[in-house]
């Protein structure tokens, strides 16, 4: 039997036993995606945009004038995209600055000489008015040492030392098992009267960058500098460390400066049916200060933007408003991500999923969507369609930090993409998150698959 | 109830349910898999060797100098590994020179002066002597404009500009479209008088490097020299050669030489059970010359060495004899997976699978391998024990093309692994293919579902 006539008998078996209907619905879904997909391959602008924002605009951290030239870049593209209304909504947003370089140096330990250790300062940390402290280092391996270690730390520069695990498969269990230091180190030092704290940045690289991020005090405590530094400068320095009488230096001038104004950068695609429940797709605008944010979160950005012009290009008329939301302040305070919530609220919004993109631009994994097992039992057949696009995974799970008061709040269904995990902590919150370090290609598969799954929202619901 | 219990149970359930043995069976593989991860990912070597591979030994085109350095590194790496034999096997391989810098340029196309083109002579090229050849362009888009436009082709440069299509998912199915114009485009040219081609690089770069690669002249034609020209400056040379009158020039020395003597170098695991039935690993040694062969195929071969590595590390005593076979001549002629699969027939030999690395070391998604639907179907359950670790996919297809040979010439089966193939020709064979391109994790998840498979092959048979 020649196979294409055996295909075919299969095919019509298949359309039989399934229903016709089911059939014919699956193969225009398949179709509608292979548009979105054609497009954002052959005429995509997410690359293209990712570039103005990363080497026009650069770093973007709440409060700067980066920030501002960022939102107007945002507006400029979502009104390219052809969204149908593109609007700025404001919050207040922390306003913490680096004030120029910070250094930090050690001597000692099996008597060496004084060595510069490439640091940064973390973000929202005090910094020491431009002075030099110095003071003797303290290796910490853990919270558990600081405890037990508690009476020798008074005057002293606390290094916690905390590795990122390379067992966890998926590097977001690693970091989120390290960042504890980061976010909490300073406080827990404080306490016990350290003046200083270093900390071993939370990366896979194979690099000395050293990787920034937010901390948080606590008002208890008085708050000291803390600095986060790169991998291969951390060894250094525990190495001298365990051969003992080691002195540190930090020294910088970063301080915070009051609130100040900064806006969402919002554009909508006006549903025909349902104009008044949202479909909201996002990523966050602004970014660390030493880095151009490429993949923290200029790809977030350009993918969700991309979802918009691509359904828009291919001349999908969507059934509910489908917005694409740059959110201010992740980085440092969430502020953006919570107005939007809170704003929605107030007038009463319906909103149906807050999806984000915030886990870099690389190859598509997968989805995680807050859904129950029912729904998300019910919603597994649309991997056919994600499959040929790279995803294989609809899995319950949260979303970003910008949609997740959605979830709170409004009661929407959040969720994320999940792209491969092997690379970010290569370069997130350090001066090698630049465009070169995004691939044009892996960039738009997410966006290819981030359209066809708020496609399927939009046309069967949640 | 408390949710542990509830576990608890749950767990008590299904093993009830589906047997204690068999659940039994798949805990012990999950913890033995579980350990080859683990001393892949702390303890591994395969990014160490590779960086020793890339900077110490760098290119390594069948018969130059880089060569010979390489099969040094390769028995010494795969001794390391503690190999219980390594050896080397000779194949006669061809050898191809560059002889320096190769040279396009391009005048005319609405009175621009004179401008360079980045190129490189495709690898087995015959250059100019050294000497310029000048020629009028013609641009070509694919063969059938060739055919139809034959008559204008004497004396003149062929430039075949077909793109890599952005719309294959499926990076590899681009390369298979576009490649004909690089194997075959020089003799198809000849043949109507041409004097040389130029061809539109097979990649999906952003940026401007020209990718090398082998080409096949057809003895019926006068062997004319080809140079892969860079994305941009092709897009260049098309738009002038649009606007008319664009004269261009050649000039290389490559040239081939007499064939030479080469080396598989092959270390082996011995068997307890089946000492002579084989199951092989493998990546091939040489690379193309302007590059250092990181992706392709040093990845390759450093995770072989690292699934024999890993097992010995483990303590791990392998059912048959387990191999790591690092293939000469890949690039140019596949003269040393030819000679191993011949030299195994010689033998009698009797090889259960071949398996190869020579998709770039990126992040894994699957394997192919050329097994029947109901084997194939019998394999499925493995799946569950490689999904914690990235892939996805064990499908039909074929291996690589040093094991295929073992697949026509032994009837073993033949596979590869399947990484993510979106940053593959952004690489292969141009400049850029370094080790600073390669991400350490993502190299070492290869080899954690490659050692996994290779210790399931052992165990349970195919």
């Amino acid at each position: 039997m020649d196979p294409k006539l055996l295909k075919g008998n299969l095919l019509l078996f298949f359309l039989v036993a399934i229903g016709f209907s089911a059939a014919a619905q699956t193969a225009e879904d398949s179709i509608l995606i292979r548009r979105l997909a054609d497009t954002i391959l052959t005429d995509g602008r997410a690359y293209g945009n990712l570039k103005l924002l990363t080497k026009n605009v650069g770093a973007r951290l709440s409060g700067s004038a980066g920030y501002y030239k960022a939102e107007k870049w945002g507006q400029m593209v979502l009104t390219e995209a052809a969204a149908d209304a593109v609007w700025m909504q404001e919050c207040m947003v922390p306003h913490w600055v680096r004030g120029g370089k910070d250094e930090a140096t050690f001597a000692g330990g099996g008597g060496a000489a004084s060595a510069g250790l490439d640091v940064l300062a973390l973000g929202n940390s005090q910094g020491t008015d431009g002075k030099v402290v110095k003071a003797p280092i303290v290796l910490i391996h853990n919270f558990d040492e600081l405890e037990r270690r508690k009476d020798e730390l008074k005057g002293k520069i606390v290094f916690y030392n905390y590795p990122f695990n390379p067992l966890f498969v998926e590097t977001f269990q690693a970091y989120g098992d390290a960042v504890r230091y980061r976010g909490g180190g300073a406080s827990r030092a404080s306490k016990y009267g350290a003046v200083g704290v270093l900390v071993r940045s939370m990366s896979s690289t194979v690099g000395n960058e050293p990787h920034t991020g937010a901390l948080n005090y606590s008002d208890s405590f008085p708050k000291i500098p803390v600095f986060a530094v790169g991998l291969r400068d951390a060894d250094k320095l525990a190495a001298a460390i365990e051969k003992g009488g080691v002195t540190g230096t930090m020294k910088s001038n970063a301080h915070m400066l009051p609130d100040t104004a900064a806006h969402n950068v919002i554009g909508e695609l006006k549903g025909t049916e349902f104009p008044n429940e949202y479909i909201t797709v996002g990523g966050h605008l602004d970014s660390w200060d030493p880095a151009e944010g490429a993949q923290d979160d200029g790809a977030g950005c350009v993918q969700s933007i991309e979802v918009l012009r691509a359904l828009k290009a291919i001349g999908y008329k969507p059934r509910h408003t489908i917005r694409a939301v740059l959110f201010a302040n992740e980085e440092n305070g969430g502020r953006g991500g919570r107005k939007y919530a809170e704003a929605a609220k107030e007038k009463g919004e319906k909103h149906i999923i807050g999806l984000e993109s915030d886990n870099g631009g690389f190859t598509p994994r997968g989805f995680t969507l807050s859904l129950s097992d029912e729904k998300l039992a019910a919603i597994q057949p649309w991997l056919k369609l994600l499959r040929p696009y790279g995803v294989y995974e609809l899995v319950k799970g949260g979303g970003g930090s910008d949609v997740n008061p959605m979830g709170r709040q409004l009661g929407a269904a959040v969720g994320e993409l999940r792209p491969d995990s092997q690379r970010y902590f290569e370069y997130h919150h350090a001066r090698n998150d630049v465009l070169e370090n995004v691939n044009k290609r892996e960039l738009e598969m997410g966006a290819v698959n981030m359209a066809a799954l708020i496609y399927l929202i939009d046309k069967y619901g949640l």
